[in-house]
C-alpha cells in the first residue's frame, strides 16, 4: 500500500469514526450500515453515483422516511386517542408531520452539520432541516427495519414533541403553566441562555430552565422566546404527574 | 346457565366459527383477536358502542390501514425501483393506493359480505369496497403487528396487483400479450365465465383462463372484459419467467 493510500485510508476511517460517533448519539443505537446514513446527508448537487451508476442523494430516503413517520404517528394516535374519529386522527397527524414541525425536529438535532453539498448549506431554504430529518428516518428503516425505526420516532418525535392537548389548542403556553405552578408551589425558577449561535448563518438560541437552582430542561430554537417555551414544555412533561396529582 | 343463554352462546359461537374460518382463508393465518376483524366490518349506522362507551365502526381502522398500506408500498417501491426518484416513487404509490384500485382489491375478496350495517349494503357507494379493505389491513396491524401486516400486503396487494410496467403504462393489455405468447408457443387457450352474479345489486363476472385445457388463472370483475384482463395478468405473472427466458 502506498504512502498516500495509507494517509487516505486513515483519514477516511477517522472521518467515519467521527460520523459514526455523532450519529450513534442521535440514534441511541449503533448503526450497522453507515452508508445508509451517509446517503441521508448527501445533496444531489454533489452528483455522486453508486457502484451501479445510480445517483446518490437523500431524496429517495426522504420519501421512505416520510412514509415511516406517517405510519408510526398514525398507530400512535390510533392507540392514544380512542375517541378520535378518522377526521380527527388525520388532522392531528398532519399537524405532527407538518413541514414546520419536521424542520424544527431537524434543526433541534442540528442535522445540517452532516450535509455534504456543493451548494453552501446556508443557501438552502428552511425545508432542508425537515427533509434530512425524514431522510434520516428512512435510513434507519433501511439499516434496522421497522421496529427500530418506530422506537426512534417514539424517542425523538413522539415523546418530546407530540402533545395532544397542545395540538388540540387546549394549552396555549407551557411557560405560563409552569410559572403558575412554581408560584403556587413556592419554587424559584429562571431561564438562562447557554448558547447564542450565529455561525451557520441563522441565529440559534439554547435556553435552560432551572427550578430551585437545578437544571430541569434545555431547548434550542430560533428565538429566545421559542426556546423558553420549548424548555417549559419539556419541564412540564417531566413534572406532569406531580402537577396532575397535586 | 339458562336454556335461552345456551342457545345464544351456541349460535354466537357458530357465527364466530364461520367468520373465523372465512377470515382465516382471506388472511392466510389464524387471527388472534377476532374483535379487531369484526370492527373492520362494522358500519357506523349500527351505532354500536364498546365497553367504554366509544362508538365502534370501521372508520378508525380505515385510517390505520391506509397508513400501513402507504408505508409498506413505499418500502416495496423504494427497493424495487432503485433508479426511481422521489417524484416517481410518489406517483407510483398514488396509483397503487388509488381509490379505484383499493375498491378493486376489496371487491375481489368480496369483503362486503361481512359488513354489518343498518343500511342495506347495496345502498353504499363504490368506495365501501376500498374502505373495508383498508380497515381489514388496520385490523391485521392491531391484531398481529407490522411484520404480519406487511406479509399480508405483500401477498394480497403487491404480488397479484403491483405491476410496475403496467403502472408506468408500458404494458397496455395482458390479454394481448398472453394470446400472442400462446400463438407463438402453439398452445390452446380459452376464457370461460364461471360466475355471473347479479344478486348483490351489481353485476360481477368470474372468468377462468385455461391454457392447454388446464385452468391457469381465475379473476372476478365488474365486466367480462375486465375479468379476462385480470385473469390474463395473473397468468402472465405465473408464466413470467417462462416467457422471459424463451
Amino acid at each position: 500500500m502506498s504512502f498516500l493510500k495509507k494517509i487516505f485510508v486513515k483519514s477516511r476511517s477517522q472521518e467515519d469514526g467521527f460520523f459514526f460517533n455523532e450519529i450513534e448519539i442521535i440514534l441511541g443505537f449503533k448503526p450497522i450500515n453507515l452508508d445508509c446514513y451517509r446517503k441521508a446527508f448527501t445533496h444531489r448537487s454533489l452528483n455522486k453515483l453508486d457502484k451501479n451508476g445510480k445517483p446518490i442523494s437523500y431524496e429517495r430516503l426522504e420519501f421512505l422516511g416520510d412514509a415511516m413517520l406517517s405510519s408510526v404517528i398514525a398507530a400512535h394516535l390510533f392507540n392514544k386517542v380512542p375517541s378520535g374519529d378518522e377526521g380527527y386522527l388525520t388532522k392531528m397527524r398532519s399537524k405532527i408531520v407538518s413541514r414546520e414541525h419536521l424542520n424544527e425536529l431537524g434543526r433541534d438535532l442540528n442535522l445540517i452539520r452532516f450535509v455534504e453539498s456543493k451548494v453552501p448549506t446556508q443557501h438552502f431554504g428552511e425545508n432542508i432541516h425537515g427533509n434530512i430529518f425524514e431522510a434520516l428516518v428512512g435510513a434507519i428503516y433501511l439499516d434496522q427495519g421497522y421496529p427500530q425505526c418506530e422506537k426512534f420516532i417514539q424517542k425523538r418525535v413522539i415523546e418530546p414533541y407530540v402533545d395532544i392537548a397542545r395540538l388540540e389548542g387546549k394549552v396555549i403556553s407551557y411557560k405560563s403553566l409552569l410559572i403558575e405552578w412554581c408560584q403556587k408551589e413556592k419554587r424559584t425558577f429562571h431561564y438562562d441562555v447557554f448558547e447564542d449561535n450565529a455561525i451557520t448563518g441563522e441565529r440559534l438560541f439554547g435556553v435552560k430552565l432551572s427550578i430551585d437552582e437545578k437544571v430541569i430542561a434545555k431547548a434550542r430554537a430560533t428565538s429566545k422566546k421559542k426556546a423558553e417555551e420549548k424548555a417549559s414544555q419539556r419541564a412540564y412533561f417531566a413534572f406532569q404527574e406531580k402537577i396532575n396529582t397535586k
